[in-house]
Parts: structure tokens; C-alpha cells; sequence
């Protein structure tokens, strides 16, 4: 059997009981690095199951599925994913690699920050598309987000925001020389998405995303319980102009808050506000909500 | 410490270790019955917590949360709901009640409907708002959900439909002499989803769910593993011509194909097909998919 398991948000104990069966019986269990960054090491996961785990990085999920498969017809092999395995990135292709070879697979879901953002307390139904910041550089600015944005603005609904990670990068120096040393990982904070938001709103000019009218809220290590997650509200120039460190560790994702809000999703939001009262003034005078 | 737990979609094992561990911390632990419906007994969960559970319908949940929470400052009290806890139906207002009374509370999360549906092989990316299919009266036939799916299908999206499902139902009479007796609960078959939305397309003539040329999923218990998940595409027409065993047991939800679609994921969701060759013809002809 071929499993692909999510581990869920934050650590080693966000795995199902299902999903820890299932690595208990593997022989061989790969740990997917790429699409997200679990919280934990590598090795604390192994202490916890008892097993050996294998890294296995983008490339090699899309690269050596063979690999990754290799008698799973006979005995158990896992792939760890962080979140869900049809989560932000979904894992399609190796499923239908093991069906080609007729290898059978079982897939055990865990929570994701797709529906887990549901904790900011803005109601999942009204979410519209999803759409994914990377870093600007000096000459590569790519801004197709904004339309996705502002088709769900324009219906009024959320959008869910999730944040570049830069990882396994190489200097241009090393990639010249094809040194295979990497940089350390990257994060994209809230404070720099924000300004590559507003940058790009100045350039398109939709008003979709004006700093000081559009309402967003960041999140931070849902599930992580306290100490760990964070959940800040505020105008997007607000949460611009906090210090970083305020949003906690990574990863960070950011919700913009569509028109189509109720006021009882004003009032669970706002007592994670940067300031109530510009939260409160802006949900009423721009995005129409009746507050007492 | 008030813990809200969510259980994941099938049955005791898909609560995550942390859930479990919570589970067996607290005092009481309360069931949510009402959202979902788990497709194991409260007996089963009984047994493989070692503890009592008290069921709670939505009801008590929404008038009765003083007594869930009560002593939570002092002793560990769990709310137990199926999938996330944030998911379809939100318990933010718990949360607010548990806040006001400055009880700690944590929010243990799994999986949704919400994120599981990536199971069908669409990009979760790509759906829009979701919306809720009531079961239609000879007097009551809300619609509204049309505008909804118009707007997704307007942008390319696709949508998550969620069947209606109904419990502690009274018959006219026994309302009408005030017995609490409740019919057997009912859950919106796929044949009977698509002959309600057929009937709106009818009335509305919008053109985005004409039964030969839409594209859907039908899906039921995702993460239930072999004999228990089941995954039909096909048109509209087809999903609904078919006899409701082929859709597994309930708990339904259908997926409404947006054009925004890459011919992967038709590919995928092809091995899933009542008829390939239709499936392919529409998604061709209709959705512009170019596929070989």
C-alpha cells in the first residue's frame, strides 16, 4: 500500500491516530520538504514514530516517483506531506503514477491552512479562489494575484493569501559556479507582502487593496496553541507598519477581507485587532457592516 | 481549558494525537450532532476514548454553552465536532462565550470537507464561494444558491456543493401534538441534488448547469478508504440518471467544474468517470480543455 499523509499544521502530534498506524506499518517513509515548513525537525518526527525518515524535496516527489513507489505492491510505503496532501499543493501525480501501476494507495487527510484560516473567524463559505505572493525581485514583479484579488473582491468575498518560502536556493555566485550550497531558508513576512500589495495596487490602481480602506487579517501557525499561533487584524496599513516579530514565527498567510462580511465576523475578528477602533470605523464606513 | 476538537471526516481513528490526548484530559466531553453526521456511533467513540460522552445538538451548543462550559477555568472540558471546527458550520460563538468568560480555550483542527475535496483531483485554488442545497418543498425552493454558482462559474471557479441533511425531523402531527418523536434522519441522494438544480437551471435559464454540458464530481465519505470513498465525474445528466447506490453512502457533496480547468485535472478526475469518452467530449468541446 501506498500512503500519502498529511501531518497536519504545527507538529508531530497533529498526525491522526489513523496516519500513525499507517507509519508505524511502512518500511520506508518519505518526509515531503518542500511545499510548507513543518515547525519540528526531522528528527523529532523519527523519535515520535519510532522510524527512519527519508527527505524527500520537490524534485525528487516529481522526479523518482518510481522510487518513492518501489514495491509498494508487496509492503507499506508513506509520503509525509505537510497539511493536507490535496492541500496547497496537491500530490495528483504520484497518486496517478501508483494507479498506472496498479499499486494501491490510501490517502489520509489532516487539516490544512485552507479550511484551518477558517480560525480568523471569517465564515469558509465566503472565501473565493486562492492565490499565492512570491518574492518580488528588482526586474520580475509577476502580479497576476491582483486580478485573482479583485475578481473576489468584486463579488465580495475573502481572499486567502499564502506567502512565498524560499528554500534550497542558491546564491548566483554558487549557481554560476554549480556549487549545490544552499542559502537559508526564507519567509516572507506580513509587513513585506503588504508592501508588495500596495506597490502593485498603486501600479493597477483597482482599489481593491488601499492601504488604509481594505480591512486583512494575518494569520500565523494555526493550531499551534498558545505561544505560537497568532491571529492580527487590522487595515493593511496597520499591518504594514507593525514589527514584524508582532506576527510570530512562520509561516504567515493573509486574508483579505471581502465586503461580504457579517458584523458577527467584525466582532470574533476584532479582539485580535492592532486598534479597535480604526477596525471598527473602517468596517463600517467602507465595507458598509451595521455596528452598534 | 475549554479544547474544541475537530475528528477529522470518518470514523474514532481520524482524530488527530493531540485531539486524543485532550480527549482523555478532560472531565466532560460533548458531542456535536448536529453539522455532521460521524459514521461511527457515539458507542464506538466511547470505547476507543475510554470516556462518556454527552451529545449536544446544535441547540444546546447555541443555548446551552454556559453549562459546556462550565468549570472549564478549573478543569478540562472538550467539544468534540465533526471534521474542523471551523469548517461548514462555524463555533465562533463559543469561542466569544468562552473568551467573555476568560476560559483558555484551543482549537485542535483535522479535516474538512473543505480541504478533503481536493481529494477529486481539482485544484483547491480554483473553487470559489461554497454553497448549501436544501431539500427542496413543493413550497419552499430557496435558490439562491444559483447566484452563487453563477458567480463561480462567471470567474471559471469551481464550486463545492454541500447536500442538505436532515435530523430530528417531526412529522406535521406529531409537531402538531407536541410529541418529540423524530423521523429517521435524511440525507440528499446526487440524483435527487441534480434534479433540484436542474430545476433551477430550468426557471433561470442561466446556461451553468445545463445537465449535458456541466461537469461535476460527485463524492461521499473522502478519506473512508477502499469501500467507503467513492469519486463519480460525469455530467450533470449522467451523475443524475444514475441509481444513488453508485454513489456510496452518505454523507454527498458534488462539485460544479469551472472552466477554469487544466486538462490534468480532467485527466485525473477521468478515472473517476461514468463515461470517459463523454467526459472527455465535454471537457473538450465545452470547457476548451485541450486534451489529446
Amino acid at each position: 500500500m501506498f500512503y500519502l499523509i498529511g501531518l497536519g499544521l504545527c507538529d508531530e502530534k497533529d498526525i491522526t491516530v489513523r496516519g500513525l498506524e499507517a507509519v508505524k506499518s511502512c518500511t520506508r517513509i518519505y518526509l515531503e520538504a518542500y511545499t510548507s515548513i513543518l515547525m519540528i525537525q526531522k528528527e523529532k518526527l523519527e523519535a515520535f514514530y519510532g522510524k527512519e525518515l527519508i527527505l524527500a524535496d520537490r524534485d525528487m516527489v516529481e522526479t523518482e516517483s518510481d522510487e518513492i513507489l518501489r514495491d509498494a505492491d508487496k509492503e507499506n510505503v508513506a509520503l509525509l506531506v505537510v497539511g493536507d496532501p490535496f492541500g496547497a499543493t496537491t500530490h495528483t501525480d504520484i497518486v496517478l503514477r501508483a494507479r498506472s501501476l496498479k499499486i494501491p494507495t490510501r490517502v489520509i487527510h489532516n487539516a490544512s491552512i485552507m479550511n484551518a484560516i477558517g480560525a480568523c473567524g471569517l465564515q469558509l463559505y465566503n472565501f473565493g479562489q486562492t492565490v499565492s505572493l512570491v518574492f518580488f525581485t528588482d526586474t520580475w514583479k509577476p502580479d497576476s494575484f491582483y486580478d485573482r484579488i479583485k475578481e473576489n473582491a468584486d463579488l465580495g468575498m475573502h481572499t486567502l493569501v499564502l506567502l512565498d518560502i524560499k528554500v534550497k536556493e542558491q546564491s548566483e555566485e554558487n549557481l554560476a559556479r554549480g556549487r549545490k550550497i544552499y542559502e537559508p531558508p526564507r519567509y516572507m513576512s506580513i509587513p513585506q507582502a503588504v508592501s508588495q500589495l500596495s506597490e502593485i495596487e498603486e501600479l493597477r490602481n483597482g482599489g481593491i487593496l488601499t492601504p488604509a480602506k481594505t480591512l486583512a487579517i494575518a494569520v500565523s501557525r494555526v493550531g499551534g496553541g498558545e505561544g505560537q499561533e497568532r491571529i492580527v487584524s487590522g487595515t493593511l496599513e496597520e499591518l504594514g507598519s507593525q514589527d514584524p516579530s508582532v506576527f510570530g514565527e512562520p509561516l504567515h498567510s493573509l486574508v483579505i477581507v471581502g465586503k461580504r462580511i457579517h458584523h458577527l465576523e467584525i466582532e470574533y475578528a476584532e479582539s485580535f485587532s492592532v486598534d479597535r477602533e480604526t477596525w471598527r470605523n473602517v468596517a463600517r464606513d467602507v465595507y458598509g457592516c451595521s455596528l452598534e
